[in-house]
């Protein structure tokens, strides 16, 4: 089967997004804040949100599975206080369980979390344990930015995390890392923010050794790990100047990139210098980048297309389609086999 | 010939950095602040510093020539205000011109600007001129982030940069575009922070009109364009979802990346998906990344190697190799004839 470790609820029912608008208002003005029982959205919505969209395109690129989260762009951490963003998480993450119920078979959720710039992460604790152990989440995504393109929180190998890395361990779930909307102009978000994150994170955890105080940690870094395998030399040559072990064995026991990379040179690239035992297919789809290549004729996010045309070996496609996700989401695997999948 | 258009003076004698010491600390106490004629750094210091470093290693390598500026991790523009800037650029700036007129045949200097978070960069005019009509400097080196990691200055397209342009125009100057030290702890200077920001760079081009103000304006994205050749798909996706112009050209008359990609894999990938006639030859050495690479037994930086191995014919490996810094850097190719060559 080929499971899709990236996907977004991008396409969700404008009632989402005005009932969001009217919280931020509620933020200058109290009194226009509304309840989150004032979002009402229908299983025939949703279904219908879902069937002509993410749906329709797995079935035509033969993609089995999707692990579905909030839309990334949305999460918006930097958006008012902690309340704001518990309340919004809530609502977000309610949705993606409820499709997943919809599309069992199609569908499994990944949780965000109620982050909130300078608040303790360990506040997230209560969202994360009900998504993981009543909505069936097998990971979360975590924001390594929750200012929105300041970076005002320390670097992932703070201890200021280490109450969310504690969760997951116990939990045994990964976390992408995925920053939200930057309110930062000089960032465009899914241009730059987002590649520029991935870059961060990885070199985060390279200069530390947090994989050493938690060895089963797992990271996924989305977008294809951002610039660094692209500039995989120069990451081991700055790992050697720090005189750390070599990257197979400081990180790559806990970080995995994915595949959302959208044209085939980055695809080769990625699969001639990252074992295929990190990388883990996902197209991001429908997300960012959503017309027609003029080039190829196809979809830019059609990410199968590049990855059967790349110079691997069946067992390494196998590997990056569905191995490496049962083995880096054993909560997905779990499920998967429960049902005789 | 072969032309290094990225070199910085990363081994100048050790009283360039004990004077910048005492620079930093007469900010906090003006008692201490050195004067600039109490830096002395005789021509042997200065040849020593080179002939068994940068030199040595470009005749190891057969390179002929390097553009060569400050050290960029130096320039530091977020210490301290304008004058201090000024200061330490104009001293950096004499010591390149100084190493150009030591070495004539093999370096040619550009110049690094004394820029200051939230002041004008009109303000670098006076030195920008000194560089170009008095030091033969053939282009300069901007930063897109003279915070150091905070990114608060305006995005590049803004006319807040426009006084820099007007001059480049003049002058018939091309900028690097390349951060200094980071100061935020979230972005590692050498593994994030610069390619973050080439990224960055390359992304406020794409969602701008800046080349249609100034067509003739030359910007070279340094570290092979961060992520941007990676990435490509996604930027060419991008860029069709805003209705812009083809890549080619809508920045390609415009933007160019250097070949500072340590390894193999990275260099094929940006040969195979950038025209030749926007690479620009390059090894940032001595730099970010000095050590031998153990899986080939060469250094990381020396990126003939990777060039000379590239699937390019001798055609695209001339451009590479000179016939684009000649016509990027107008002024080095006038240089050149001068002397015959």
């Amino acid at each position: 089967m080929i499971i899709d470790i990236h996907g977004h609820y991008t396409t969700a029912p404008k009632a989402l997004e005005t009932w969001r608008n009217r919280q931020i208002a509620g933020i200058a003005n109290p009194a226009e804040m509304p309840k989150a029982s004032e979002l009402r959205i229908s299983d025939n919505e949703l279904h219908e949100s879902i069937e002509g969209n993410q749906l329709k395109l797995m079935r035509e690129r033969g993609l089995d599975l999707t692990i579905f989260s909030p839309r990334a762009s949305f999460m918006a951490h930097h958006i008012g206080d902690f309340q704001i963003s518990s309340t919004w998480a809530a609502i977000c993450n309610e949705l993606c369980y409820r499709v997943s119920r919809l599309f069992p078979d199609h569908f499994t959720p990944a949780a965000m979390l109620p982050q909130s710039p300078g608040v303790d992460p360990a506040t997230c604790i209560p969202e994360l344990v009900k998504c993981v152990e009543e909505f069936g989440n097998v990971a979360i995504n975590l924001n390594p930015d929750p200012s929105g393109g300041h970076w005002s929180s320390p670097p992932l190998p703070d201890r200021h995390w280490y109450p969310i890395y504690e969760k997951m361990i116990e939990y045994d779930i990964p976390a992408m890392i995925h920053v939200s909307t930057s309110c930062n102009p000089c960032f465009h978000t899914t241009g730059a923010h987002y590649l520029n994150a991935d870059t961060t994170a990885f070199m985060q955890c390279l200069t530390s050794e947090l994989f050493k105080d938690f060895p089963t940690l797992r990271f996924v870094i989305p977008h294809g790990g951002g610039a660094v395998p692209y500039h995989w030399g120069r990451f081991r040559g700055l790992a050697q100047m720090m005189e750390k072990p070599l990257l197979k064995d400081h990180l790559l026991n806990n970080i995995f990139f994915d595949t959302c990379v959208y044209h085939q040179p980055g695809i080769d690239l990625l699969t001639r210098v990252i074992p295929a035992d990190n990388i883990l297919f996902a197209s991001e789809m429908i997300g960012a980048v959503r017309g027609l290549d003029p080039e190829t004729g196809h979809y830019y996010d059609d990410t199968r297309r590049y990855i059967e045309a790349a110079h691997i070996d069946p067992g390494e496609r196998y590997k990056i389609y569905e191995a490496n996700a049962r083995r880096v989401y054993p909560r997905l695997d779990a499920a998967l086999k429960a049902k005789g999948r």
